[in-house]
């Protein structure tokens, strides 16, 4: 669905499958896995050639994204705060690869690679390494399911300081050079605060023929030069971006108003894109222009803000009735997330992720329990309507940004 | 140190080398690699043979248990919540062996068997495959690093329903019958919330001659029969227990309250034993008797009250000072928390975790970072004050139990 | 009812009575009316005798006590916080009139002498005045209705220091004599907390024949000298207090909590007292052994704790299952919390307060309003199961005391 | 100062004043006791003869308004919730010229009269009667110190519903004509919600000759027919009003945040008009278009939200600072918030009010206290950065409004 025409809360025929789904033919350890299954075969024997990007957004589909790297490999001892660079492509190659699977499993179609703050700029001459290392190991992953590979860059340390265009776009032609050389299938330019430098990189990827998504780490007040988002998303079509939203730095209400903003801004320039969003795993209604990094919490202490999979259930329907079509996660967002994102969506889709074997759909894997009061937490309802208390009570609910 | 011993802050030796550490000999990228590298180097040519866990506690060792095994590996879906059995085991062995390498580099000593809720009880079939799967990963990983491997049985889902002591013991002792085959180091019997089942436990595994450790799933009302922690831990202690304490169901402050009363149970009895601890990740001050699992947000809604790695900090030192020296986590005790007791023990241990490698202590990743008010998070003083805002303005912090 | 006796929560008579009460015979603008105007009348033609104060707890009565004092009139400009003394029964007897008839109005059936901190100790030359004032504005209004005078003495600021039970006994006997010189129906020893003093404050009393009622400022861990709450009753009714019971520093449920065990204590040593409570109109969940004093908030930034009429409904119909009998209020409590009570026990009591007049129960007022969604709130369901959200998301919901 | 000029944060002269107050020469009990002395003396004798509104606006002077009726008389026992009628003004004047007398001792220059909603619409033919008392008793106190008698009146309950111009316009000249006869000093409309009917009620207060102020009770998304603060101070004026600002519905900040928006629309038009706030006495960051009426707390339920003297203190500086001269408060302001106005502005008035006497500024009356912690509250710093933690842990901090 393009960004001009309405999304709407789902079809009758959408409707009609939930039913179906939640009551006869979708059982979780059925249709997810023979759907998935046929990749692994597919995979073996090189029968099936996989829809591109934009081949599935015109056709409707809905493309998952996937979550989070730096912040969950951070957790898991790989890759270190503040510098948030991804060495760990090369160094530990089997916790990136474990995490890609994850995500495959869980429902992401893509498999972005661990090339976040990758250029020259911060990884100097470990760079080109770890390039390389972060498109095999998203191909390989990619192979064992429905998945593409994307080729990640991100915003340099450059701009702000010294805004020198030509050096900025070698470090972006330097990394599509490699994504280039090991044939991704599409390109995405995330995580940018200025959107003349998101341009740039829509320009130098755009240089491949292959397809350009952008996304910016902005939120409702606009980039850090005060454009709108709307504005932003019109020139990042204008220089070739096919797919355009935000990733990163507000959680979801935050993430989806600023698509909206987007949206609205490419219906009145009469330009049309897919819209795409990828949100913090995290809550942040108290941000102000600058997002979470700006919360007296980041990143040390943002654990009550995370998002319980029924939140990310709410997130993923309404980013879908907003005209979405390209729905992950950013910081914060975990495996069950990305699946929580599927499950939502698989009345519209038609089959569960692979990990939803292990997962019984609004929190049907406790009918069996022994104490009735959590027996009684195997529905949609108790979920839905649940207030997941902080257990903090000497902490506020709000905190006030540091800039 | 035993139970009946004074646990004092850190000896004048440990403040010594807290300096020493913290400002010349001890930076993370050195002495942390190159204490566990002798272990990488030792195992290949299998020259050390490393201390069992008694040798450890007698010398005053600090032994950092391992964390969360099923809720982790639920949210990365491979386990299905309700069950929270370990099939992963046997059918993603790769994920497993994963989780317990992230833990053996943020500096276990231990590497508990994947044999949750594994008893033919639950299990069925494929209770032997699971145990036996289970018994392999924990070895090939712990032979990575400085761990040993610890069997680990729990309680089954037969003692309140029929309390048949002869069956219960059998399905202990054919898990120990593996435990046995590949040679575990020692034992553990954990989860238990009655402690006539986990005496039954303990009697079973003391057989194997291994030392056994045992911890209760209660908080300071003590266990489903209105036994004291105290009594509880008196009774486990004379059925054979070297090692007596909790795990799970409740928060850092409470097991540790819980923890003190079996203390003091053992001192008012005259008896000897080591003090264990392995914590839920998350903060319960709420909780009724029976833990976390009557928390109307348990297991689906508990994110708002994941511990902060100072959370955790704090946790390990506390825990030291009541003179405990067996300390890890339970659910909701992912990696990083693991890292942040041994980041918060270097100073006693005189060594840092590999996974310091990727973690500045107190925030000083942040060092660098462009915009100054983060910058000005790098310090200890700034985190161990942080109020982290919960970001749930429409929810409560604290929640009535279901029973 | 004696505190040896079961408070039932409502004989079947009282329910009868609140299904006629609410449907047909009780409406607020005329039985309570009507009765109270027996007294208007009685008064003024001396024909009607007030049953004293154990003939009405004897024949099974309610007892409401009136609400905060200086609290309430340091927001209204007339006392001094710090000092908390009430010269204003000199200086401002409008004032004081004014918040006694707001009681009597209520449905307070006691109206206290504004004597609280009025021994010499704390007012010197003007203790004389303050004692006259106070007895004779408390008669004024209690002859309006039917309310009985009560000679009210607290702790002085002798007893933490010099413990001189002589001199600490002239101040209670001169405050006594002029209580007795102006006949005040009953007299009460409160905010006392150490036993020690209360006994002697009791003793004191007592020699004028009157009835003694003694309420401690203390919460269910005892007494400064860690008397118990139980120890605490079993004392002041052996020193020949008649009423037993806590006033102020703690928030209902604690307040009813500390009574309780007064009651078990009394009940376990086979003495037998009237029960009182007098809570404050703050919820204190967080205080420690000082109550609210010690709460960084006191005595300036209490507002985001005071209670709802809702709470004090609650508050009073468990106060009456407890078996408590006379039930009143401390600091915060306000006339509309008076009358909360004398609303809650209307089914009970057979009568509303005056103040009724000019209220509709369960917020019935609200029915005719404008907006549908504000007529919705006109019922009881509504404000029982209320959230009051605080407004305040920057700011915890709890506080450590500072002692 | 005129909503055209600049408000600064204190002349030079202001900060002088503030140094000398503090000091030495304006200690609580003197200075503002001696001003005030003056009017007793004065009204007695007849000697002095007040400023008028404008003349204090116009020299520059701070008047402060005053606070809650209908809401504080609601729970002293004399006005029906829901209604809000201010019938007590014939049924119990004592207990309304007690309220007044709270207010004109805490430093109100403004005696409204009590006639909220007391058109014949709402009271029939109770309301000439009602008129006329509150006249009588705003003046009967308004003598005693230097206050003016402002009449007041507020919306009908038929522009909603008719719109019929000629009828309600109608009940506003019935209302005038009572105090026209009476002599009130000024008028005020206040409470308005849609600006058209705001205008019709200055259209004809204005024909009175005497100066006219008008509060609407919008916040900062404008008027029920979506005309913008600014817009309707700009048609507030042209039609007469030489005072314009808002009234209740929304807590001080937001209130203050609408005035802004008033100021910039008459700098904007060129008008100029004196600035008037008086906002409710309840933190509403939650509140939706409609303000605290759609809060589901509202009216019974509110408590939290209650403004601390110190919340109010910030207010007053905040208005003084924006350039408002004509401060007070509504629903939930009590006296002692008005206490806390002019408390804060005593440096720029110069002297202090009445209930002064009863008050140490910032807590100062807390220095003789026998406890060291609550000594060490008895300053500006303590108090200006408390956290009033809620005492309510169950409860959410925001509430979504119900439209």
């Amino acid at each position: 669905m393009w960004a001009g025409e309405r999304g709407g809360p789902g079809s009758p025929h959408g409707f009609q499958l939930l039913l179906r789904c939640k009551t006869a033919t979708l059982p979780s350890q059925s249709l997810g896995q023979a759907l998935s299954q046929q990749w692994r075969d597919g995979t073996g024997r090189g029968e099936r050639v996989k829809k591109g990007i934009l081949e599935r957004l015109n056709s409707g589909e809905v493309v998952i994204g996937d979550g989070s790297f730096v912040f969950t490999l951070e957790k898991r001892g790989y890759v270190k705060a503040g510098l948030w660079t991804p060495e760990a492509a090369v160094e530990y190659p089997e916790a990136v690869r474990q995490l890609h699977m994850e995500y495959l499993r869980a429902g992401s179609n893509v498999m972005q690679t661990f090339t976040f703050f990758a250029g020259k700029d911060n990884l100097e001459s470990k760079w080109k390494d770890v390039n390389e290392a972060a498109c095999d190991l998203a191909r390989e992953v990619a192979e064992k399911g429905d998945a593409l590979v994307a080729g990640g860059i991100s915003q340099t340390s450059l701009y702000q300081s010294q805004k020198n265009k030509l050096e900025i776009k070698e470090i972006f032609q330097q990394q599509l050079e490699v994504f280039t050389r090991k044939n991704v299938d599409f390109l995405i330019a995330e995580y940018f605060e200025y959107c003349e430098e998101a341009v740039w990189a829509v320009e130098v990827l755009k240089e491949s023929g292959k397809p350009v998504a952008a996304t910016m780490c902005i939120g409702p007040e606009g980039d850090m030069h005060n454009l709108t988002p709307g504005e932003c998303a019109v020139r990042l079509v204008k220089a070739g971006a096919s797919i355009v939203g935000v990733n990163c730095r507000f959680g979801p209400e935050i993430s989806l108003a600023t698509v909206k903003l987007m949206k609205e801004g490419l219906e009145a320039s009469g330009l049309k894109a897919y819209l795409m969003v990828q949100t913090l795993g995290f809550h942040t209604p108290d941000c102000g222009k600058g997002g979470f990094v700006d919360l007296p919490q980041y990143p040390f202490g943002l654990e009550p803000r995370l998002a319980t999979r029924w939140d990310i259930q709410k997130y993923a329907r309404e980013a879908y009735n907003l005209g979405v079509r390209y729905i992950g996660g950013c910081c914060g967002f975990e495996p069950y997330h990305i699946r929580a994102i599927a499950e939502e969506l698989a009345p519209e889709r038609g089959f569960l992720p692979d990990a939803s074997e292990k997962h019984g759909s609004w929190g049907s894997g406790l009918s069996m329990h022994t104490k009735p009061w959590i027996r009684a937490r195997a529905q949609k309802e108790y979920w839905k309507n649940l207030l997941p208390a902080s257990g903090r009570p000497y902490f506020p609910s709000l905190s006030k940004p540091d800039a």
